[in-house]
């Protein structure tokens, strides 16, 4: 029976199909540390919790398709804690930042149209490329710069007259890179000569240390109406599981035209929109601890992962991954290996091979994306296994 | 700046752009009965509710893709309860009936790819078919045959290579008929012959009237590779705004590539998932009262509509709506009318304009879709607002 082109291109998560690898090694009794998803261990903020506990019904309706405006508003007071003057009506909440991903795609790119996107960048940038047919053009990007963009002629050299869009993740997944000033304006010069949009992916802007700024793009009036950034509450309030995103943009028509894809899908979950307007209602010093948590992770996963042979990154800057390169041919294999045949005192590690965030061909094979979500004990003990387990499998297939 | 064709394409709520007219009415301070909208009045059950009480963190992290598996086994149960064998296996969750539509047109039609479906129709499938950029050929029913299916040639007549399924929905929206059996086995002959799949949308399963049966595309064995059914919480638990619906096929391939689609969205929200799963346990002695109270407001309704002059409709058998002929040149030029300059007692009505549910143009011009989903003391004061507008309206404009 016919299954159609795009339904059979669509990649699976190259994350999630190891899935049965790790099912079978807990069910043999052993402990995985998995550095293979962004799922933070810090917990949901009590007053989301105590949103779902105060939700009285008596009918759980409909709701605006562009969401509650309480919570476009909190939102728009949210960033205005970041001098950006957004009103509610810049704001429409989506479903995840997946949903804001997608309507952002669409609204942009008919089926063919190209977005250029730095890579590595996020698996799932792919998934909704497919969905939505649009091509994505990558742009490489290499560990030995640390992720940074190269010079401007190498990204104009990618344009072409089916070029809709750029799209930078900053503070980037999978890379930790948080873009410049400099590589910012590089590219905003670019957006306006060839009439493009800037799509940015900020949903790890509170995730930056060092003392670092992430710069959105939103800050930049003279491309007001070009830019439209994808935000979500999943890693920012700990709160995956609520699937509550924003599309965020002022050029109207955009905002219009993304109302009437929402208005297809009727509205996202009233009652998590309660739990994200409860979260956003805690104010800006929620975040400085959870800040200073991650930054101390990132020096223990930084330091370990530097210390040991062979291993190749940059320090990253932000959100809380990093691609690294490992002394192995296929991290693929390896990544299987460590789940299958590999254990220390009866725990192992999962990261997510580099392939998945490569669009081009045969890039990333020697690359692992490790997201420190987990507590520095765990993350040093983590560190230590994948020590030893690269040193047992070099020793058997090199 | 270059917006998607599809994004231009794609065609605002024709429900949701009446709202402004609504809004503007509430501020005059008047009351409206709202018979435009399938936002049933149904108190959401206590064990919804309770679920979300129930809920205790700590993190709300991400679920499963295809939905946590005891609600996935809590769906095949309820089927069981109609006789129709499925594992858990067969259901894949949705964030509403509405992904469940985009992820049925996405797996069997590529762009340009072509579903046909009996006019007049779900207005949202409109939505998704530009947003997946695949084409709906309609088969145009009429109020006068009840909005049964025609004979099978004009069928065969509309499918081209380029045909890749047939939807039905049934318990249907907009008209409330419910296909008999010998209608859908020549649907079923169709697409045996041609090679195609049939999508069913039943999520108005639970509502049928006078000991009508809905038959289930399910449960026909010789083609259950070929079926895809929508389903959703919505409507079958007053639950709308949980955002709650499924998928379900037993054909593998299907089911594994809708994953795929699933796993770029990474899951449904968690919460409105552990609601849903309460919804289930209730079990089916749930429905009887339910169905029983849309019945006399279908009788209401229908006795009502019929003593009005020029009012031209068929009985519904199920689900909440009618599409009757006005005596009115231009249903939306009277919709609007009817929230701009009618009201009695400080009360109007609002109904849908039936070309919003037609993607043949000109159709539906004289028609409107009513959903009966207010209680029946309600109903008949609607009904009798409308009588007086239209007696109004037609001195107006004939």
């Amino acid at each position: 029976m016919f299954i159609s082109r795009r339904a059979k291109e669509i990649q699976a998560s190259p994350i999630r199909k190891l899935k049965p690898f790790a099912d079978e090694a807990k069910q043999r009794g052993i402990h995985i540390f998995h550095l293979n998803i962004g799922d933070p261990d810090i917990p949901t903020p009590k007053p989301i919790i105590r949103a779902f506990h105060q939700y009285n019904g008596p009918i759980l309706g409909y709701g605006p398709s562009q969401g509650f405006e309480e919570l476009r508003q909190a939102i728009a007071d949210y960033f205005a804690g970041y001098d950006l003057k957004l009103t509610a009506d810049n704001v429409l909440i989506t479903i995840g930042g997946s949903e804001a991903i997608h309507f952002s795609f669409s609204v942009v790119a008919d089926p063919g149209d190209e977005i250029i996107i730095p890579e590595p960048f996020y698996t799932n940038y792919n998934g909704y490329a497919t969905f939505a047919d649009v091509k994505i053009v990558p742009l490489p990007l290499k560990v030995e710069d640390g992720f940074r963009l190269p010079p401007t002629e190498r990204i104009e050299a990618l344009i072409t007259p089916r070029t809709r869009a750029i799209l930078l993740c900053s503070p980037n997944n999978p890379t930790g890179t948080v873009y410049s000033e400099e590589e910012l304006s590089r590219v905003i010069e670019l957006v306006k000569k060839y009439d493009l949009f800037l799509i940015g992916d900020e949903v790890y802007k509170e995730f930056v240390y060092d003392g670092l700024k992430q710069k959105s793009i939103l800050e930049y009036k003279e491309i007001e109406d070009r830019v439209i950034v994808v935000d979500s509450i999943s890693k920012r309030f700990s709160s995956c599981g609520a699937r509550i995103g924003a599309v965020i943009t002022r050029n109207e028509e955009v905002y219009q035209t993304i109302l009437k894809f929402a208005q297809a899908r009727l509205c996202p979950p009233s009652v998590e929109q309660y739990a994200a307007l409860a979260a956003y209602r805690m104010g800006m010093g929620y975040f400085e601890p959870i800040r200073q948590e991650y930054q101390r992770r990132r020096d223990v996963l930084f330091e370990g992962l530097t210390s040991i042979p062979g291993v190749v990154l940059g320090k990253p800057q932000g959100a809380f991954y990093v691609i690294c390169r490992l002394p192995v041919k296929d991290s693929e294999h390896f990544v299987q290996w460590m789940l299958t045949d590999f254990s220390l005192n009866n725990k192992t590690v999962m990261v997510a091979p580099g392939p998945g965030f490569y669009a081009t061909s045969g890039r990333g094979q020697d690359e692992v994306r490790i997201a420190y979500v987990l507590k520095e004990e765990d993350l040093s003990e983590a560190i230590e296994i994948l020590r030893q387990g690269l040193e047992k499998y070099q020793k058997l297939f090199s």
